[in-house]
């Protein structure tokens, strides 16, 4: 037996208890004759005592960082308590050990301020993984996994597993194929989802399907996205939108309390799309703080993905009347859009600078930023005194609801870049006023987007969430009635299909869209009426979908759900900014793993076994 | 809202509630002038009775068999109970109803007993999913998913994703493969099976991992093989076999408890792989019934895998005396082995012939079959009467533990196929006297398997569980001071390596492998040492396995698993032979997904992107 307890459990009231564990050594001390060794585990750490008798035993077999090793010995107080571990009150006098193996000087100290860069890390992710900053993610990410099951569980969720060998029909994201040795020339796809099958599961009448489960993109890797990552994939059956929202919200809040012990009790926020667009400039805001958009100019015009997005809520035309002066700038501009920062209105001309070079980086943009300073005395100073008086400078603060202390930033250019640095923006200066705190969570529902996007290169359709996600039920009698054929490209606009709101709802946290989903379209023609403004031939629907469309034939229930970004949720919630610190073993932005050095070549048997070669430049 | 309730939960004290309900239509029967309709979902079955006044609708709207409708109406006590349904006292007197979804007429019935054939059956399966028959093994399947997962998480077992893009490191089953697209010329494996991942995970100080994951196969595929399956993967650091045994044995019966309702009480049995082959001539004997093997020849011979395996319980020579006479054929045989089969001395001339054929099939591959009859009043009667006098009859008779009514049936020919042979006869007549209960579920232990296998066609070992099984501690002596090299072909049994054990152990559960495992290596010399025994040059190991040995220097704990086949585990607890039944979208025994039509082409866009064109002959 190599162990009677862990590194974690021995405490004061097991003195004088003859014990064994097993262990890493964690560090060596030598004082005099005796030797400290605190010795580590997954359950923690315990303060092991090498007395005089065992030094020429020691001597003869040193203890050296990260080897294994296994003591007997009696547990003792100690007489230099620590007070910052839980088995900081006792230690082990040791009578013998055993080396159960060496360990060569690990590449990087594990400690959770360690030496080590990423790279070495990632190829020794082996080591990185007993760092406790690393062990600490990836057991908040169990704790995730197990209270979502266990919700889900008393919902009366199923988990059903899908296939992961399935058919190509690449829709959007690119599939990762897999060669077919039995069926030469043909290929599998791995899974972008498991949303087709949920589906038929629905059809089937499981009614309540979930799976955490492995999904697989083959896309052009941003900083923090991997190939495969895994989802909290969920389907119901004999539901609409609004069982949807209640059940998982549900299921956050469970996964809240689980996980972190925080009680949510407040109603979760819910927004449209457009408002979403208009106040924050983009579809996952962070509602932690406010510093919401004002649009000084109020033409009916479009934004962001050309659709049309002014909300009904919106003040109407105080804000344009703001604006008015000789300000060539602002006039010619498409969009005018004001920020109001809380108690800047002090900012030096350094701090200011920084914000305009902020706006001018590439990743931005913008050629500028205007500032409009709201003194405590109720005086304005601004960067254009020249063409606003301090009526106009006052109106403007008004219009965007600024009090004496803020700053206002402006930003003014063409309507989709300035709303999204706008946008930017906003969160960079809730940076940089602490306003965004990662210990507050704050959750919203985006509701009502729009069911297509306009694709300029093909001048058609392309579905915003998925072909199957259906239009609201007001708009189903349009998408049904009208040719999805855009005639005049210039007026994409007017096609009807353009207004189409899709049963499509996206839950936001801290800024960050962690789940997403939508009703689905369950009755054939409609179907079919999706795949055909998505630019699909009738012979290509079959082809790709016959199943599902088969599958509608026969008795196919309304019927919903929603998909999680696992890792996501579990960065968020601890909270870090990286999906990579939240995977036991991620690739890097290649693609790579660089601990197991894949992907690599295979050999010339396989590949002619698989009926395929290879095509290299 | 579509329903306030579901099919399967309404009952006598819910008269003169006002419900609604939605689900499929069972069946519609008309009376006159009302009709019964049974609505079915997820949860049961519910009569819904459409009195005179909706007679007009439904003759506008008739309903037909897997229509999806919604209904609102009173609940109701029937008139006429249907004891065989939990909601059989009741009935919906219904008010209104709406037709959500209509239904072709269903290629098969969707009952127990349907009348659609395996085919269409697969090509429609999200119609077979709603047969009751399929539901109950998949809730099955989801039950034994969460009672391992409950136990796993009480014994401190972590569930930790390991990733599906790994390294091809092809060593006995082919991996697919995955062309990855940003590293042209390069490809991804799938995992067969998570094994350096939860071994590294061990080095990285996680101590108890699992995982319910897919890992998938590139076979030929038998009867009851699929691509893709599903396996509880666990691993323990700082453990000894014993305690893997204990740990896993625990789980079994656990699962057994949650799912079943069955108390295990008594002990798990255990065998060795050498007994389990010269008492039931396989390593995965169904010991819910005896009838042992009897071999009565007994030279210190080799059999089955060409090692070494004459365990030293065996009872020394009584039976080889026993079967001394002029009798050439078992003279002359390699082997003559014997099974006592209870209570068939009475077995008819057509009887027997019919088990002589039996042997003769090709499968089994046997020239005959003899017997002895041993009469109740003590007397025998034998097919090779012949040559053995009733006092030899007798001392056969003794020698296999046959008591008088029993009939003994004797095999004799090369040791290998003819022991193969008794094992399939011992198992045809276990099934034909009813001594193989469905409802009876007996463990077994299988320990001390061989550590290496002898490939013929390539004079080397290959390993008998996986390249990563340790040996027995007393046999690492033996490993690492010889040469692996096989210098003499025909006298490979005289090999040190021939009788090296592994630390490894099978799970069998009425005569199939449910689980199986071993305590790992995890000393680098001695993994190099096994690399090198398989015939892997040292660049060889490092290319496919450096990480590993590079993980092995820094203080990897000694440490062990186990996987059990998911699908099989689900099966046998089902009761039934097939693993496709408790699967949701099995493949067929072409790796074809039938109703997905997959695998399939893809455009070549998608290979000139992957780098790879088609090689077809």
């Amino acid at each position: 037996m190599y162990r009677t307890h862990t590194c974690g459990e021995l405490r004061l009231n097991q003195v004088s208890t003859s014990v064994t564990l097993a262990g890493w050594v964690q560090t060596v001390r030598k004082f005099g004759s005796i030797t400290f060794v605190d010795l580590r585990d997954r359950y923690g750490i315990t303060q092991l005592l090498f007395g005089e008798a065992l030094q020429p035993v020691l001597d003869a077999q040193p203890l050296g960082r990260e080897y294994v090793i296994t003591v007997t010995g009696t547990v003792q107080e100690r007489s230099n308590k620590n007070t910052q571990i839980p088995t900081g009150d006792i230690e082990i006098a040791v009578e013998e050990f055993k080396i159960l193996n060496k360990s060569a000087v690990p590449p990087f100290t594990i400690t959770d301020d360690t030496d080590g860069g990423d790279d070495i890390r990632m190829k020794y992710r082996y080591l990185d993984l007993r760092r406790n900053a690393v062990k600490k993610n990836l057991e908040l990410r169990y704790a995730v996994n197990r209270a979502a099951r266990n919700y889900l569980h008393e919902q009366g969720f199923m988990d059903i597993e899908t296939p992961f060998l399935i058919k190509s029909t690449p829709e959007g994201a690119r599939d990762f194929v897999v060669p077919s040795r039995m069926n030469a020339g043909e290929f599998y796809a791995l899974p972008q989802s498991p949303q087709t099958f949920k589906q038929l599961l629905m059809v089937s009448g499981y009614d309540r399907y979930y799976q955490i489960v492995k999904c697989f993109r083959d896309e052009d890797l941003r900083a923090d996205r991997q190939p495969e990552f895994t989802q909290i994939d969920c389907e119901m059956a004999f539901v609409e939108q609004e069982d949807i929202l209640q059940m998982f919200e549900g299921l956050i809040k469970h996964i809240f309390k689980a996980v972190k012990g925080i009680d949510y009790t407040e109603k979760v926020e819910r927004t449209t799309w457009e408002e979403a667009m208009w106040m924050y400039g983009n579809d996952k805001p962070d509602i932690r703080f406010g510093m919401q958009l004002t649009n000084l100019k109020f033409p009916q015009h479009t934004f962001v993905n050309k659709q049309v997005a002014v909300p009904s809520t919106t003040k109407g035309n105080a804000e344009h009347a703001a604006l008015e002066s000789d300000f060539a700038v602002f006039n010619d501009a498409e969009t005018v859009i004001a920020i109001a920062a809380p108690n800047c209105s002090e900012y030096t001309r350094k701090q200011t600078d920084e914000l305009v070079e902020w706006v001018k980086r590439p990743q931005i943009g913008m050629k500028g930023l205007a500032f409009i300073k709201c003194n405590t005395d109720g005086s304005f100073k601004s960067s254009i005194d020249k063409f606003y008086s301090e009526e106009k400078l006052a109106a403007i603060a008004q219009a965007c609801g600024a009090q004496k202390g803020d700053l206002i930033l402006l930003l003014a250019g063409a309507e989709e870049r300035t709303r999204k640095a706008a946008s930017e923006l906003r969160l960079e200066m809730g940076k940089r006023l602490n306003l965004r705190n990662p210990n507050e969570f704050k959750l919203l529902w985006v509701l009502d987007f729009p069911l297509f996007e306009y694709a300029e290169d093909d001048n058609r359709w392309v579905a915003r969430h998925h072909p199957f996600t259906s239009p609201k039920p007001s708009d189903i009698a349009t998408m049904i009635n009208n040719n999805p054929a855009i005639e005049n490209a210039a007026k994409y606009l007017e096609h009807p299909y353009a207004n189409i709101k899709a049963n499509a709802y996206d839950m936001v946290l801290n800024g960050n869209e962690i789940g997403g989903g939508s009703i689905r379209i369950f009755q054939r023609e409609l179907q079919e009426k999706m795949f055909a403004a998505l630019g699909m031939s009738p012979e290509e629907a079959l082809h790709k979908f016959g199943f599902l469309l088969g599958a509608f034939e026969y008795g196919a229930p309304p019927h919903g759900g929603i998909a999680f970004g696992f890792d996501r949720l579990c960065s968020i919630l601890g909270g870090s900014e990286s999906i990579r610190d939240f995977i036991a073993f991620p690739k890097n932005n290649s693609g790579r793993d660089v601990m197991l050095d894949a992907p690599s070549s295979i050999d010339d048997k396989q590949l002619t076994e698989l009926s395929i070669k290879l095509n290299l430049a």
